[in-house]
């Protein structure tokens, strides 16, 4: 019987990929309007190119992209484009549509809530209070805090001892069938496969690792009621919800 | 005959220490909040402590707070002070009463302007470029991108070879009498110290530097007007305006 249910946080409660893109989109056109000498497409493409090399979370992107550009060090369009992704970035955070909605109906069913993460854990706690999601998690773990990543074994083994269940207690909904879903289900958590963002068609070769797959959060609830009903099945065959 | 006038950045056209104590003293609220186990005092105390010790600029302020009051590392604290010092930041940054108006009547009256100012480059911009201020300066020069600091005379003497101005025919007008006043009048500019903020009791003993004091941005017009009617005296005495 599921009692613990554990979301992924990016492109699964938070609606991040959208964001970031916009953000950084923002962040060019206004470098560019403050003296940036190079057209839109180039710098653009220039900056995923050098996110996809470094991470979306390295802290020197537009002083890289000047270089990668030829460009002279420009703390006048670095700070430009600084102000325009983070402005972009307040502006546009929102949660997946409906996400809120199943948080207080899972409450109202009994169920304990907590997430498991990759990144920084400033920036995802940062999203998190922002979007004033915190009260209804027992528990936020965070995997760079922990020194591993999904989908190893041990965040996710940590995220049951701090609920004190067995896996099979536990249900895992993310986005990702590589870290969230494989990484679950190697533990012996159930798991939700949430198509959403741009992760809907990757990582297909873990797809048998999916108990159920959802494009929706609100399906989440469908799920949990067959799974109450469906009590004592160990290995629910997959199902498109 | 006056050419050229310098602005520090700092409590003299953007309101910089009101705005930081109200972003640190939210910071702390809301780490109180999200449950920082200290009271209010002792934690904004030793945040203060912090800043004094290492600098403004220093990126680990909410980190190094938690250990210096013996409390673990916590994202979520960290975060939820970082959330709200920029929230506040940005909601209250303003320029110093006048500002604007006045830089609009110099412009009309035909001066160049620069801006003079310590402190990490890209969030100097920040502050002009939020603040709209950029299209009024010529000319930013930035300490740290430069390499030294006020009042070292190279970052003076790089900001009149800017220009191309002789030092006699540039005013430099900022709130600290030691690294505006001392610093620009050593190059032989002309001096306004701008009693304003934190620093109008401080550093008297450079007082004598100073060309002129004004305690509003306002007389700077006075000043200019006496200095192009009193066009061949070398050493104007110190004038309060």
């Amino acid at each position: 019987m599921v009692k613990v249910i554990f979301f992924d946080l990016d492109d699964t409660l938070v609606d991040t990929s959208k964001l970031a893109e916009i953000a950084r989109k923002n962040a060019i056109e206004n470098m560019i309007r403050h003296g940036l000498p190079v057209d839109f497409e180039t710098a653009y493409s220039e900056l995923i190119e050098l996110i996809k090399e470094y991470g979306s979370n390295f802290p020197y992107h537009f002083d890289y992209l000047l270089r990668r550009l030829d460009l002279p060090y420009n703390p006048k369009w670095i700070s430009a484009g600084v102000i325009a992704y983070h402005n972009t970035k307040f502006a546009y955070l929102r949660e997946v549509p409906g996400a809120r909605k199943v948080l207080i109906r899972l409450k109202e069913l009994g169920y304990e809530l907590g997430i498991i993460t990759d990144g920084n854990p400033v920036k995802q706690w940062e999203k998190i209070l922002r979007l004033e999601l915190d009260d209804f998690f027992e528990h936020v773990i965070i995997s760079d805090f922990e020194g591993v990543k999904k989908p190893h074994p041990k965040i996710f083994k940590k995220a049951l001892k701090a609920f004190n269940v067995k896996p099979e207690e536990a249900l895992m909904v993310g986005d990702r069938l590589y870290s969230d879903i494989y990484g679950a289900k190697r533990v012996g958590m159930k798991t939700v496969w949430f198509r959403y963002g741009k992760h809907s068609e990757r990582e297909l070769e873990y797809r048998k690792y999916a108990d159920y797959e959802i494009d929706n959060l609100e399906s989440l609830l469908e799920v949990l009621a067959r799974e109450s009903s469906s009590n004592k099945k160990v290995h629910p065959p997959r199902q498109q919800i």
